[in-house]
């Protein structure tokens, strides 16, 4: 192994104990102390590599390599953020192979190993998660226009607090003008099985999944558990348990796997254990390759939220949010990758992403390429979440290779997406 | 009305607005700043009247009226804290009726209306609610010699805080030692429909029903919602979710009414909108007035988590706690209570409480009274929680009429019922 692959594989092993868990994982939710570590670690070490780190007003953090004065750049990244008790390659792998393959792009290029139309910049976008603060997918939709800067300020977690002030107290509120996107490219563990089942290397990402969340909160009548009796209960709790069977039944309706259903925000008030609950808020998420697949679960949802209105005397308040159309990258960009790969001699299939990504988000506005790398057992968003040193350094040197040829100017004349085009701008990871 | 009938419930409403909510309820949980508050008025008023007040090392708050130098006392109480949200009648009308029948009481005794045998103390027992410290009952228990001091310093609320902690954080851990308990009675809301359906001012309580919980965690395991196959997951809500409703729909195997059920608290982990739940952790209350029925149903719901622990691959670990036998209020007092609402002209029957009370506990020590007036729509543990003005001063009189019969001796003689004969000393509320 290379000595710079040796280095990589260090790098990333050193940001993995930050907010480590004992079982293997990371704990870094958007905006908390082990966030701010990270970002430290990232500042750090682009200014050892002689790169300029700005931070812009939602917390994104860039190391710019400036090679061509006044041209825009090739942003390179992921998000240094994870789930509670989450994995350490989600995201982090691709921010340190970034740091990595813009320093290397860097230096060939000022050693004329190749002439550069474009800039290259690795990024750390905010609180791509969402566990803490949603929507997920935050900092690069600011940064693509898809969400306003002051509605995400304002947004706040469980507790109360804003991002805004969240922001500001792990140093991180920014004030610097981003630097200005040519193109965009990203690396990332599969956080599925198709790789690893197939035995190839790197999956070239086509397009994302249809998804949409809806936000349910079904009131009840708070009363004593003791000495209300059964009849005159309006049991919120009871109700939601039953909304969050039928979110989870709802796949079975279709074929297997062509639709995937889950509620994993449920919160029941006022949570005593003597006291029948007066409220339930939860958060439902359907995906499918197929948007009518999802419109037809929230159809059968809707139907049974007001079935269990009736059985329970209760309320149910359904909102759609979060609605993402299925996207698409551009062609071009996957056919890039796909030579850069065969001239590594690396094995390559094309894939969909289920998962939301910063990609997607950057899509939007500038040619975008994504890459996967195999995930042992498609594990994700979990503490047991692995990939191969092996696989991350081929991952690496796909990107640096995909992210030379966008420097050089290979999608400078790709058609940008413009944001009117997207009926529903709004993402969920 | 009577001037001190009003001077009541003029008190009764003034400490209303201590934690009042906009929907008409209060939020004063243990060892809260409202509690604090209704404590600081608690011992204000008692200062006012020339009662003595002491402190003990749980919270407990007595006010002492010392007729009989050396002799016990006949305690008379209940609580000032409260459900979250809760209603403004349950507890604190206890301990405000306590108060007034106390000072009437003393006064009474020193103007030579009666003889007294023994004294006579208003209490406030701490955290009956039990919605912030479990268990419920806590003061009263401890004082009673159920519960263990210390290990009750060492309960802590959902944010880690202990009960000694926070009780010394609003200067109510006290030093005092409490008064020796020659018997103890209490006026409480029914919490149920029987009286006001029947038209009845008061009712005597006969025994409790006999209950337990259930604390039952799931295990599941932690993955991405959108990535992870519906075949792959082991989804710890969605099982939870199946026990909820177990809980529930066991009541339908029993005739109507004959068994209550209940899950109040229910929390899950990483609770996060794109996460599949790793765990969930739900606290069931079973209730009813003939054991067998709660130890069908529990075999029942335990059979039922074996099965949704094959269903979903999640485990699940069902624990018993709080197990409170049927306990029995002593005949010759209930006979008394009947005397006396004879003799003051009202009308009463025999009930069963289907929840726990300060009185449950002070029955495994002395002989105990309790006495309810009517709840409207017998809504409890709630905002819209009632009873109107004239059914509080009819409580207040009751309470006052047996309670001065007690001063006098009338139980004196009761057998004590010994700790020891309990086989599972735990109370729920």
């Amino acid at each position: 192994m290379h000595e710079q692959d040796i280095r990589f594989l260090t790098d990333f092993h050193e940001v993995a104990k930050i907010g480590a868990t004992p079982a293997g994982g990371v704990e870094r939710q958007a905006a908390t102390d082990a966030d701010r570590q990270t970002r430290d670690w990232f500042a750090s070490w682009a200014a050892s590599e002689g790169l300029e780190t700005r931070v812009d007003a939602i917390g994104n953090m860039f190391a710019c390599a400036t090679l061509v004065p006044d041209a825009p750049y090739v942003l390179v990244g992921s998000h240094l953020d994870s789930q509670p008790r989450g994995g350490r390659f989600d995201g982090a792998y691709g921010v340190i192979a970034a740091l990595h393959a813009v320093s290397r792009i860097a230096k060939d290029a000022q050693q004329g190993k190749f002439t550069p139309t474009f800039n290259v910049a690795a990024v750390n976008w905010f609180n791509e998660e969402g566990g803490r603060f949603a929507p997920s997918i935050m900092g690069s939709s600011v940064y693509a226009g898809l969400f306003e800067l002051e509605d995400m300020h304002n947004v706040t977690d469980l507790e109360g607090a804003t991002v805004r002030n969240e922001l500001d107290k792990i140093g991180y509120l920014g004030h610097d003008t981003p630097p200005v996107a040519a193109g965009y490219a990203e690396v990332h563990i599969e956080q599925g099985r198709i790789l690893e089942r197939e035995g190839i290397n790197i999956g070239v990402v086509t397009g994302s999944w249809y998804t949409q969340k809806l936000d349910i909160e079904v009131i009840g009548e708070q009363s004593h558990t003791g000495a209300t009796a059964m009849a005159d209960r309006r049991d919120a709790l009871v109700a939601a348990s039953k909304l969050v069977i039928a979110v989870h039944d709802v796949t079975a309706e279709f074929e297997a796997e062509a639709l995937v259903s889950s509620v994993g925000q449920f919160v029941v008030e006022p949570n005593s254990p003597i006291v029948v609950a007066r409220r339930a808020h939860l958060v439902a998420d359907l995906r499918s390759a197929d948007p009518e697949l999802v419109r037809a679960a929230r159809e059968k949802i809707i139907a049974r939220a007001t079935e269990i209105e009736r059985e329970h005397g209760v309320t149910c308040i359904v909102q759609d949010f979060d609605i993402r159309p299925k996207r698409y990258f551009t062609e071009a960009g996957i056919e890039l990758s796909e030579q850069v790969l065969e001239a590594q001699g690396f094995s390559h299939r094309r894939v969909y992403t289920m998962a939301g990504h910063d990609s997607v988000a950057m899509n939007f506005r500038v040619p975008s390429v994504m890459m996967f790398v195999p995930s042992v057992d498609g594990v994700s968003h979990c503490e047991r979440e692995f990939t191969t040193d092996a696989d991350l350094v081929n991952g690496l040197h796909a990107l640096t290779g995909v992210v030379t040829r966008m420097a050089e100017g290979a999608l400078a004349d790709e058609r940008r997406w413009e944001a009117h085009s997207v009926i529903q701008p709004a993402l969920t990871q």
